[in-house]
């Protein structure tokens, strides 16, 4: 086996502001995989809420030694292995393990998709993510943002009220609020109860992650659902949320990839929740890959790839919000 | 799409009693599908305690029309619906639900093992099932199943502490006790406590299915691991025992197939718990589905086909115990 990987710099189109950070760029580590002349395509983007950065990614890629990969049929195996290898540099293991996908699907000639045993047809639509600004950039961000029938408005910060009256000044599409851990209980219930009549489809991760009670005391009193995000990274997080969160947000960044996302998606099904597949900011590889994934959710926020100007490969698209699945072996993805 | 089904007694080798019945022979439904020219084949072997029997297998089937199935490419889809339309008639979705992932693996021309990603090298042995008996009969069966280095000893009759004696007597294999039900919440106590410095690995279903409460109670006190059976059918079951039981017994009929049980063993995992794939009496079909599922799983109780003289297939082998994996396209079975 050979496994190449490299750093770029995905360029966003707007400065990104979150509740807890601001960038006008994210790094992205790329990885080329080749197992018996078969080659599959990965990536890591790291993210520092998870105590990731492009250097521990690097290093955990470069603990990965041949006889860790040395075939291309035991996936389970070789990603068991690596798992506890790479530890809590989960970013890492998702780029080996899109790399691996890309590899057996390619050995099938058959779309990862269809390996799952998907209909493509059956694609959610993507939400476009708004971040937190100026009530002027806001409108302006609304309206780049046209074809999309569901917006996702970051809040979190001092503006949150001024952020919804903005939107809807401008549009009356359905949203979703993600308030990235911002808030605390009571600014929390204050403020949903102010979105409840807004056209808000749902709440992601109000509180600090490890705030489990205290959500649980939210949802008790607040009629919009609460999703899960910095809360959940595998399947073994999401029983204890039973009773805090009605959904949670899958990201291969967190699950370590592919494998872990399909049991979180099991798993959360199992615990009677609902599920959106999101991402962080990321190239159309990871995009792609979890799109492929979306057949089996509720909700898909996949944009990472539409809010960069430099996106280094081709893969899934979308029509007005719609993802199109592309029709090719593996993750059908084309790195330029 | 063609549909066929018949029905066929699989005759036991021995009568086969465990708590709640005794059967000289077990009916099974064989399925086969043929999708574009390919065919596959599948299993249903109803059970009484799950309401179901060859009538209603075969009533169930005959529900599923050629939409159903137009196409070989979304499972997930196509089962999805079938299980809605089948309802609680899981055994007759198993038997499409296999014939469709033997017609997936047939048309990439791939074991179903390595579309899933799994090596065959990491088989669990088999347990060998020891039905309830007179001790002189227990210690033949004992003799007969020599090969097999674990036991799964049946209980819940008056004669639990006899077996075990007789077991000890001619052997010091490691064993797993299947009360099916049979015990009161004392009883199981007290036999449990008894039984902890026998040599058993596990206790499974010590009581009735829907006492879990009481099985949070036991678990409190005995030592021995509790593995759920007819307390878990689907993936929904398994959050709900936390807590009460240590591990679950996923059966292909329970469950409705392989997605199904995918499911379960990742939501079981993602709960903490062990893993058991188990079977009904049936045929080297179905045993065979289960065991590529199995190095996925801590324990094995594929034996079905071997407890049976007319056995209609040829599919996963034993040397030992230990499951050996066909090599062959799909679920890789002969079928006779």
């Amino acid at each position: 086996m050979k496994l190449e990987y490299r750093k770029i710099k995905l360029k966003l189109r707007h400065t990104f502001r979150i509740a807890r950070s601001a960038d006008d760029f994210r790094y992205s580590v790329i990885t080329r995989l080749k197992i018996h002349d078969i080659e599959g395509f990965g990536e890591a983007t790291p993210s520092e809420r998870y105590g990731q950065s492009v250097e521990s990614v690097e290093e955990a890629l470069s603990r990965i030694k041949p006889r860790h990969l040395k075939s291309v049929d035991y996936i389970e195996d070789s990603l068991e292995e690596l798992s506890s290898i790479l530890g809590d540099q989960r970013a890492a293991l998702a780029a080996i393990d899109l790399a691996l996908f890309d590899i057996l699907g390619k050995r099938v000639n058959t779309p990862l998709y269809t390996l799952l045993g998907l209909n493509p047809a059956k694609t959610p639509v993507t939400s476009y993510t708004i971040g937190i600004d100026t009530a002027e950039v806001i409108k302006e961000k609304v309206l780049e943002a046209k074809r999309f029938p569901v917006l996702k408005i970051k809040m979190g910060l001092e503006n949150d009220y001024e952020i919804m009256e903005t939107i809807r000044k401008v549009t009356d599409k359905p949203v979703r609020i993600d308030a990235n851990e911002g808030w605390s209980k009571e600014e929390a219930y204050e403020k949903i109860k102010w979105l409840e009549d807004k056209g808000v489809q749902f709440i992601e991760q109000p509180l600090p992650a490890d705030r489990i009670e205290d959500t649980r005391w939210l949802k008790e009193r607040v009629k919009l659902p609460l999703f899960a995000d910095e809360s959940v990274q595998t399947s073994s997080d999401i029983p204890g949320l039973i009773g805090a969160f009605d959904g949670i947000n899958i990201k291969l960044m967190k699950s370590g990839g592919i494998r872990e996302a399909l049991r979180m998606i099991h798993t959360a099904r199992a615990c009677g929740m609902k599920i959106m597949l999101g991402c962080m900011i990321e190239s159309s590889i990871g995009i792609t890959a979890a799109a492929h994934l979306s057949p089996l959710v509720d909700y898909a926020d996949l944009d990472g790839n539409l809010l960069i100007t430099n996106d280094p490969a081709k893969g899934v698209g979308e029509k007005r919000g719609k993802l199109i699945l592309p029709n090719f072996p593996g993750l059908g993805v084309h790195v330029i």
